[in-house]
C-alpha cells in the first residue's frame, strides 16, 4: 500500500463504556493473568494496560528487537497485538470457566508501525454463546501523534466448561 | 453462529458529515450512473439512495426470490450489497477518470438476514492513490426495528486514467 | 487488480477423490434439495452438478442479467457461488440432523469473471465437530479455456440435532 | 475450534517445481538478505532454508518464550511466519528493484502449534505486476508427524523503482 499522501480516516468509536457486561466479577484479574502467562508477549515486550467489559488494550513499545528490515515494527508483530487484544476483548465478556480461541482473523495493514509506542485497541461487536466476532485497531504513537496503522476482524470461539490451567501442560 | 439470545453491539459510527473530501464535484451522478449499470443490483431490486463522499448506502426489500433455504435472505446475496456498498463509497473520492475494483473483502455473518428491508452501509477507512481500505455493515430491519447481520472489511483498488464505458464492452 | 498480463497459477489440487467420506449415505440427495430451496440460486441461474464428499461444484452460465457495469458477472455473484460451493462441500459431511451457517468468508477476486460459464469449486480443507474449515475456487470458462477469477477461504458452523424443514418457516 | 478428533484435510499441492520464473536471477540472495535484516524473525529464532521460484518455507523450532498461555506457540507468532513466508515468496517473483508490502491476510487457525518445529510453506497464487496474491499453510511436526495448523490467503503490493536499503532508514 502506498504510505505517503495517504488519508486514514477512523470513523467509528469502537468502545463506548458500559456497552457490555461481564459475566464474571473476577474478569480483569483472570484476563491479566492469562496475558501474564504469554511468553511470546513478554518477548516482544507487549504489557496489557486496559481491561473493561469487551474492550482490552494493548500496548507495545519500540524496540530494535520487533522490527522488519526497514525499522518499523514487523507486520507480525502488528498481528500478534492486535489479534490477542481482540481476542482477550472477547474473554472479558465470558464466565470464569469458559476458554477462548482464535478462529481466525483478517488484517489490513494500513501505514507502517512507524512510532515509540504501538496501542491495540480490541473489542467486541458480537457475543454469542459460541461464536464471538471482535475487532482491533492498531496505532502507532509517534511524537505525540496517534496513526492508524492496521484494522482487523476476527471470529473467536469460546469452549466452555474448560479451566485454563494454572501451569502449562 | 448461534442466532438466538445474541447480543450485536456496534459500538462505532461509520459515518460522519463531512469526514472525506469528494475529488469529482459530480461524483453523486457518477456513482449512481455505474449502480445502475449493474443489472446484477436489478436483478435483485437494490438500490441506492444514499451517496455522499466516502459513503453510501445500498437498500433491498425483502422478496422470496433472493432467499436461502429458510427463507431469509441468502448470505450471498447480503455479500453482495455489503460488497457494493463499500465498493461505491471508494469510488465517491477517486476522480472521475478512476475505475475501483474490488481486490478482495472478508465478510462476517453475524445474524440471519430477517427483515423487510436490509441496508448495506459502506464507509472509506482508508484512502490511498492506489488502495483504498473500506468497510460495510449491514442491517436488516424488521418491524421498526434495526439488528446488524453482517460485517464486511474491503480491499479496492484504483484504476486511474480509465473511464468506465457508456456501454458495456 | 490489473488484470492483463497477468500470471494465474492455481497449483494446488482442491479435491481428490476419496479424501473425505461421508457420515450421512443420503447426502447427495440431502444437499441437492437444500440447494434446489434456494431461491437465490435459482434466480440467478445457478446449478450443482457435482455433489461428493467434502467437495462440490456450483455451475452458472452467463446471462446479462448477472452482469457489474463493464458486462462482466458481478463480484457479488461470484461471491455467491463460491460461498455456496464451500459451505455445501462443508454440508456433504455432516449429519442428516446438522444444519450448516456460514461464519464468514474471505475472497479474493483475481480476474474479471468474463465467460460463458462460471465454476465455483468448493472443498473442505478441515472438518470439525463444531467448526468446518472450506475452501473455494471460481473459474471462468470462456471458449473452452478455464480461468481462476476467485479464491475463498471459509468457515463454517454445524448446528447439531437441527433439521433443514422441508417448508420454509 | 475443538480440535480433538479433527480431520485435517490439506488436499492441495501448494508448490510445483519450475510453475513459476524468477525475473531476478539473484532473487535467493536477495530474499534471504531481506529476511536476514528482519529482526523480529531472529528474536522468535525463524529461519528461511528453502528460497524457490513463487515459494518459500520458514522453520521455527519450539522454544518456551514464543508460546501462549498453555504452552503452544503462540497464534500471533504462527501468523507471523505465515505472512512472512507468503510474502518472501510473492517477492522471489519481482524484479531486483521492487519492494513488497502485505495489503492485507486472512488466517484460519486450524489445530494449536503443538510440535518441536513449525514449518510455514508460503506460494504465490497469482502474480500481477501490482499485486500479489499468495496463500501459506503452517504444519506443526510432532515426534515426526506433519500437522496443518493454520491457513492463510494474502495479498501483496508491488512497489517498484525502489530498492531496500542496505541500512535501517
Amino acid at each position: 500500500m502506498e504510505r505517503s499522501g495517504s488519508n486514514v480516516q477512523m470513523p467509528f468509536k469502537l468502545h463506548t463504556a458500559a456497552m457490555h457486561k461481564a459475566q464474571d466479577p473476577h474478569f480483569s484479574e483472570r484476563v491479566r493473568a492469562s496475558f501474564a502467562r504469554q511468553e511470546a508477549m513478554t518477548l516482544i515486550g507487549a504489557v496489557m494496560p486496559v481491561v473493561e467489559p469487551g474492550y482490552t488494550e494493548i500496548h507495545l513499545p519500540f524496540k530494535p528487537e520487533i522490527t522488519q528490515q526497514h525499522g518499523f515494527v514487523h507486520g507480525g508483530v502488528v498481528g500478534m497485538i492486535a489479534d490477542s487484544a481482540a481476542g482477550y476483548a472477547a474473554s472479558t465478556l465470558t464466565t470464569a470457566e469458559t476458554e477462548v480461541l482464535t478462529v481466525e482473523y483478517k488484517l489490513n495493514l494500513l501505514a507502517p508501525a512507524d512510532g515509540q509506542l504501538l496501542i491495540a485497541e480490541g473489542s467486541v461487536v458480537r457475543y454469542g454463546r459460541t461464536l464471538i466476532v471482535t475487532r482491533a485497531e492498531v496505532f502507532a504513537v509517534k511524537n505525540g501523534k496517534k496513526t492508524a496503522c492496521a484494522l482487523l476482524q476476527q471470529t473467536i470461539m469460546s469452549i466452555h466448561g474448560k479451566k485454563e490451567p494454572a501451569v502449562k501442560t
